[in-house]
C-alpha cells in the first residue's frame, strides 16, 4: 500500500462535481424544505457538513493526498424522490478532487440523514457518483459520455 | 440548530448494522478480489478506513454526539455487482450508533474508489442504508419489517 | 505541565453556560439579519460551528480532558452593537464543560467574522465569559453573584 | 453557502496580526509570570496551544480554506488588566490569513483561562481583533487608520 | 480486521507508563536543558505534544478504542545518554490505554527531535516500551517482573 | 515558542526516509508474518497507519509546518530480531518531510505493538531514526556518513 508519489506532476487547475440522491419519504421531505425538523435548518447544515467534510478528506480516504482546495460548493435539490445532492471541488494542484467531491456528497447526505432519523429511519442513500472531472493528465471525464 | 440533550437517558447497549454496495465493472471486482490493485489491498484498506471513519463521524455529521464506541467491524463481500459492504457498531451509551454504521459503511466504499478509479472511475455507490439498530428508547428497528 | 487526574471524581451533571459580543457594524447586522451576505446563511454556520467546536475543545485547548458531552446549543441574538452569541454545554461526566462553551462562542464568533469580514473587517470580539456553570464539587458559579 | 473560489487568484506572501486582551485579577497575572500555576508553565501552553490552532483553523471556521502556512508566532505580555496576546500568521497562498491570527489568540486566551480558571472563573477575553494584514487584492488593512 | 467489542467489559481504573530514551550529543541535552534552543523551551513544548497526542491515540492507531482519559502526565529527565521520557496515562473505562502511554511518549520525543534537529540531525529514539500496566481483567504487568 | 517562517524559501523537492525496529518474541514475529493475529492483518494496517499518520503529523508535533505530501511509502521487513520499519516521505515544499518520516514510522510501529501486545506486551520499539533527507537549503545528509 502507498500514496503514490505526485511530485513530478505539474500543479494544474481540476474540478470535479459528485451527485447522491437521497431517498425518503414525500412526508420527510416536505418537513425539511418547510424547515420543521425539530434539530434545525436542514439544507443549511448538509451544506456546511459538505464543505467541511471536503477539507477533512486525507483523514477519511487513507490513500488521498493532502490537497489545499480552492473551493467547493454543495447544493441540495428537492426531487420526487428526495433530495438530490451535488458537490464542486476545485483545486489547483497535482492531484484531482474526485475524493473530495465524493466524501462532500456522503457528508450532505449523512447529515440530512442524521437530522430525520428520528421521522423517517428507511431513508437510502442512492447514486453516489462522479459526474465529472476535469484537469490534469488524465483531462476530462464525463459520466455517460 | 442544536445537538440535543441526552443526559437524562440512560446509558444501554446499542448496536446499528448499516450496508452498501459498490457497483463496478466485472474486471474491477476481479483484480481486487486478486490482490492486483497497483494501490495495493484494497479491502484490507477499506476495512480499516470504515474502523477509522467510525470513530471520527462526530467531525463528519455536524449534530452527532462523541461516543465511547465499544466495537466495530467492516466487511466486503463480493457480490455480482461488485461488493457487498456491511458495518456494525456497538457501543454503550445514551445515544444510538446508526450514523458511526452509515458513515463507516461510506468511508469503506470511498476507499475501494479511491484505490480502484484509475481503472473504473464510473463506479457507482448504492443502498447506503440502515439494516438494523438496537438498543435505547426507540427499540429495536429493522428493515423490511 | 499535566492534565490533571479526575478519575476519582464522581460522574455528575454538569452545565456551563458561555457568552460573547461580536460588536461591528450597523450595516453588517442588518445585512446578515436580512440574509444579505455573499458567503450564505451567517447565523446558521455560526451555530452549526460553535457546536462542532464544542466537540473538538480537547484539540484546542491543550490541558482540556475528552469528554462526552450531552447536549450543546449555541444562539445569536441582535444587539444595539451587532450579535450576542450564548453557548450552553452539558455533559455528564467527571470534569466541568466551562472551556466547552468557552470554545464554542469563539468558534461562533469567528465563523460570523469570517463571513462578514470583506464588509468589516473592524468587527471585535468582545466580553467572551463565562456566565453560569453548575454541578460537580465546585458547586454553582454565577458570573455577578 | 460556499467556499468561495479562489483558484484565480495568484499565491503572494500575506500577513495578518490578531491581538486578544485576558483581563484578570492582579492576583491571578501574578500567579501566572510567578509561574506558579497548579497546572504548569501557562505561557508555554499558551503559546503552543495558539500555534497548533492556527493550523487547525479550516476545521474551526467553516468556510476558511486550508492554508499552507509558512509561520505563526504568538506573544503574551503582561499589561495592567491582565495579559495581552498578539498572533502573528504568515502564507504564500490565495487567500488571508486573518481568521488564523483571530483563531490563534482565541486558542491561547482560551488556553491562559483553562490553566487558571481554579483561581479565577471570572476572566474575561476583550478585545479580540484584527490589527494588521497585508497581502492579496484587497492589500493592507490597519486598525485605525 | 475489526475494532474488538468490550462492551461486556466492566469499566474499571486503569494506567499504564510507558517509556522511551532520546539519545542526543551532550552538547543538544545542555542546551535544552539550558533553555537555549532558537524554537523555544523544548521541555514544556515536549510535555504538551505527549499530553495532546495520548488524546489522539484512536486516531494514529487504527484499532485503538476512543477512551476517555482522566489524567496524562509527561516527564523529560536529563540522562547521561540524552533526555528519558515517562507518560503515565489514567482512564475509568473498559479498555486499557497502554497505546495512549506509547503514543504519548512518541509525541514528545518527535517534538524534542523537531526542534533540535537543526543541530542534532542524527538523534535517535531508543527503548520505547511500556514499563507498567494495571487494572482491567489482564490485571498488573510489570516490565521485567 | 514560535513556527519559524519558511516563506522566503523556494520550494523544491524533497525526501525524508526514517527507520525504526520493533523487536518481539520470535513466535510474535511468525504469527505475524503467518497472518494469524486475532485482529487481522497487522502489517497491511501498519502501513495503512504509517501513511495516515504522516499526514497528521502537524497535529502531533506541535511546531511542524503543514506540508503538501506528494508521496508516502511504508514498508515492513521481518528480521532476526522482529520487524524492520522504513517510511519514505515525498514533498515539494518550503520545508523538510524528516518529522512526517519519523512519525509515519513510529505510527507503524505502535499500530503492530497494538495488534499483537495481547500475545507480547513486553514488545520495544528500538532506533527510531533518521536515515536520509535530501533536498532544502541544508541538503543532504545520510546516516553514517
Amino acid at each position: 500500500m502507498k500514496m503514490v508519489d505526485v511530485g513530478a506532476k505539474p500543479k494544474t487547475e481540476r474540478v470535479a462535481v459528485a451527485t447522491a440522491l437521497l431517498r425518503m419519504l414525500p412526508a420527510t421531505r416536505e418537513r425539511i424544505l418547510a424547515g420543521k425538523m425539530e434539530k434545525g435548518d436542514v439544507l443549511a447544515a448538509a451544506r456546511l457538513a459538505g464543505i467541511m467534510a471536503a477539507k477533512r478528506t486525507p483523514d477519511f480516504v487513507p490513500l488521498c493526498h493532502p490537497i489545499a482546495l480552492s473551493g467547493v460548493e454543495v447544493t441540495l435539490e428537492p426531487v420526487a424522490q428526495g433530495l438530490s445532492i451535488r458537490a464542486t471541488v476545485r483545486t489547483v494542484d497535482r492531484t484531482g478532487v474526485e475524493m473530495e467531491a465524493l466524501t462532500s456528497a456522503c457528508a450532505a447526505a449523512l447529515t440530512v440523514y442524521d437530522m430525520c432519523k428520528s421521522v423517517d429511519r428507511g431513508m437510502v442513500m442512492e447514486a453516489v457518483q462522479l459526474e465529472h472531472k476535469s484537469g490534469g493528465r488524465s483531462g476530462t471525464w464525463e459520466r455517460g459520455a
